[in-house]
C-alpha cells in the first residue's frame, strides 16, 4: 500500500481544518462589543480572534510541514498505520472548536475552561502524532530502506518533547489562562522560527514535534 | 478512463465531510446547559457531541480506508461507475447532518428520530458502497487483470454484512435509541480494532464494509 | 502549462461545493415546523431540503463527470483558459446558496424568486461550461493532437443544449415554481440515467451539458 | 524536498477559501431587508453580497493562477519557504471574513471600517506573495536550473506593484469606502482582462501580482 492517497487525504484535512478556522473569527464576530457598537469598535475588540486564528493556523501549518517530513521517511503504509493516522487527523480537525472558545472567552469567566480545552486538544494532537511516527519507525517497520538513520533519530528525539510541553502549558493555563494562551502562541512561534531560520543549515534534523 | 481523478474527488469529499463534523460540535454548543451556565459546565454537558464526532469521524475514516482498498483492485472506471460513486459520496457527505441531530437530541424527546435518521444514513452508505463494489467486481468488469481472486472474494464476503448490520442497529435504535447509539459506536470501534490489530497478518482479506 | 494542477483545483471546488450543500439542509433545519414540534415532525416536514440536496449534489456530480471527460480531450491550458475556468468554478461554488433558498421557500411566498434564482445560477453554470469547452475546442486550440474528432463533435453537439434547457426550465419556474423545481430534478435525473445506463455502449459520445 | 505536496496543500486552501465565500453571501442573507420583506426583495437588496463574492472569488482565482506560474519556476522547497507559504495561505484563508463585512456594511455606518479591513487583508496577501516569490528567486535560491531569466524578471517586476497598489486603494477606502470598493473590483477585473486577453501572446511575461 503506497502512501500517495494517504497524503492527499491528510493534506485535505489539514487544509480544510486550517481554512475553517476563519469561521471561528466570523462565527461570533461582534459579541465582544455592546449592542449598537460601531463596526470599527467590533473589529478592534475582536483582536483575540485574530491572534487565536494566527496561532492555530501556524500550529496546523507546522504540523503539516512536519507530517511532510515524516512521510518522506516512510515507504509504505499498513492498515494499522492508516487507522492511527485517521485518529490523528480526527484531533487536528477538532482544533477549530477550542480555538473559537479561546477567542471568545479569554477575557471572560470561561477563560480557564477554554484554554484548558485548547491545551488538551493540542496535547492529544502531539501524542497522536507521536503514535503515528513511532508506529512507523519502531524497528524500521514502515521506513524507507534508505531512510537516513540520523534524520530518524532526530525526529524521534524532538517528537517526544511535544506532548509533554503541551501538557505543561495546559497545566499553566489551568492556573493562569492568559499565561497559558501566551504559552501556546510562544510555542507555535518558536517552531516557526526554529524551522525557518535555523532549519536552513540542518534542514534534515529539524523535523519537529 | 483511469481512476486517479476519481480518487482525488472522493478523497476530497471524505476529507471535507469528516472535517465539517466539527461544525456539529460547534454549531449548537452550549444548548445543553441552562442560560448563564459557566463555560466549564457547557463543555461538560456537551459530551455527547464529542462522542458523536468521534464515532462519525472514525466511520468516515474506515470508509476512506476501505475505499482505498477497493480502488486498489480497480483498473479503470466507466460512466456508470462514476455515477454510482457520486451517489455513494452524496450519502457520505450527508453524515454530518444526522450526527448533529444525535449529538443534540440523544438525551431529549427526539432521541429515537435522531438515531433512526443516523441509522438510515449509515445503512444507505453501506448499501451504496456495496453497489460501488459489486458493479466493479461483477464478472471482473472493472477489476485489474492481476486482481487477487482471494482478496476480491474477501471484500465481497465482508461487504454484504455492512448494510444488514446497520439496518439491525437502526431497528434497535427505533426501540431504544441509547442502545442504538451505543451499537453504532461499538460497530465503528469493532472495525477500527479489526482493521488495525487483526488486519496486520491478513492485511489483504480484511478490507471491510 | 499542463492541466494537472487545474484539475486538482477544480476537483477541490467541486468536492467542497457538493459537501457544503449539507449546510443547506442543516442551516435552517426545523424552520418548517411550528415552535415546539417534535424532531420527528421537523425531519418529516424538511423533505424539500433532502430533495434539493440530492438534485444539487447530482447536478454538481454530473458537472464533475463531464469536466473529467472534457479535460481528457485537452492537452494544455493557457491563461485565458484558466480565467474562464475560474469564472465557471465561481458559479459552481455559488450553487449551495440558491439550493438553500429553494429548500426553504418552495412552499412559501418566495417559491418563484427562489426557483428563478436557482435556474439563473444553473443557466450561467451551463453557459460558462460551454465557454470553457468552446474556448478549448475552437480550431482545436487546446485539444490533444490525438483527440477523437467524433468525441469532440459529440461534446460540442450536446453542450449547446445545456444553457437553453436550463433557461427554458427557469422560464417555467417564473410561472409555476413547483413545475420548475420538478423540471430541475427531472433534468438532473435524465443525465444520471443517460450517463449511466446508455453511456455504457457509447461511452465516448455521451459527454454532456 | 519537492513541491508536489506543497501545491496540493496550497490548492486545497485556495479552493476552500474561494468556496467558503458563499457563506458570506448566505450567512447574513436577508439582513438588508426589513422584517417581513418578500424573498424577491431580499434577493434584490443583497446585490453587494454578489459583487463582493465575485470580486473576492476572482481575486483568489488570480492568486491561484499566479501561484501556478510561480511554482512552475521553482525546483524545490526548503523549510523556510514552506513556513512563508503557510503565512501567505493564512492571509488568503482570511479573505472570506472581510469580504462578508464589506458585503454587509458597504451601505451602512461601518463602510469605512469594512473596506479598510478588506484592503489591509489584500495588502498583506500581496506582501506575503512577494515574500514567497523573492525568497525563492533571490540569487536563484529555489529556482529551476532552466528557469527562463526573462520570465523571472517579468514576475519580479510586476509583483512589486501589488502591495503598493492595494495599499493605495486602502487609503482611498479610508476616505471614501465606496470608491475603495470600486477600486478593489476594478483592480481584480484589470488582472482578469490583462491575464486572459493580453496574456495570450506574452503568456510567459504576464504572470502577475
Amino acid at each position: 500500500m503506497n502512501t500517495g492517497r494517504l497524503e492527499t487525504f491528510a493534506d485535505g484535512v489539514f487544509a480544510i481544518a486550517a481554512t475553517l478556522l476563519i469561521l471561528s473569527v466570523d462565527g461570533h464576530f461582534g459579541s465582544c462589543a455592546p449592542a449598537g457598537a460601531t463596526l470599527k469598535h467590533q473589529l478592534e475588540c475582536s483582536w483575540p480572534s485574530y491572534v487565536a486564528y494566527v496561532v492555530s493556523f501556524l500550529t496546523i501549518g507546522i504540523i503539516w510541514v512536519n507530517h511532510h517530513t515524516v512521510m518522506d521517511q516512510i515507504d509504505h503504509a499498513d492498515r494499522t498505520f492508516l487507522m492511527i493516522t485517521v485518529g490523528f487527523l480526527m484531533i487536528v480537525a477538532f482544533i477549530p472548536f477550542p480555538t473559537r472558545l479561546v477567542a471568545e472567552d479569554i477575557r471572560g469567566e470561561g477563560a480557564t475552561a477554554a484554554t484548558v480545552a485548547y491545551g488538551i486538544t493540542l496535547t492529544l494532537t502531539a501524542a497522536l502524532f507521536n503514535a503515528v511516527w513511532f508506529y512507523a519507525a519502531r524497528g524500521g517497520r514502515l521506513l524507507r530502506p534508505d531512510a537516513d538513520p540520523q534524520t530518524v533519530r532526530g525526529i524521534s528525539k524532538t517528537f517526544v518533547f511535544g506532548p509533554w510541553t503541551y501538557l505543561a502549558i495546559t497545566l499553566v493555563a489551568a492556573i493562569d489562562p492568559v499565561a497559558g494562551a501566551v504559552g501556546f502562541g510562544a510555542f507555535a512561534l518558536f517552531w516557526v522560527i526554529e524551522s525557518s531560520v535555523f532549519g536552513r543549515d540542518r534542514s534534515q534534523r529539524s523535523t519537529v514535534r
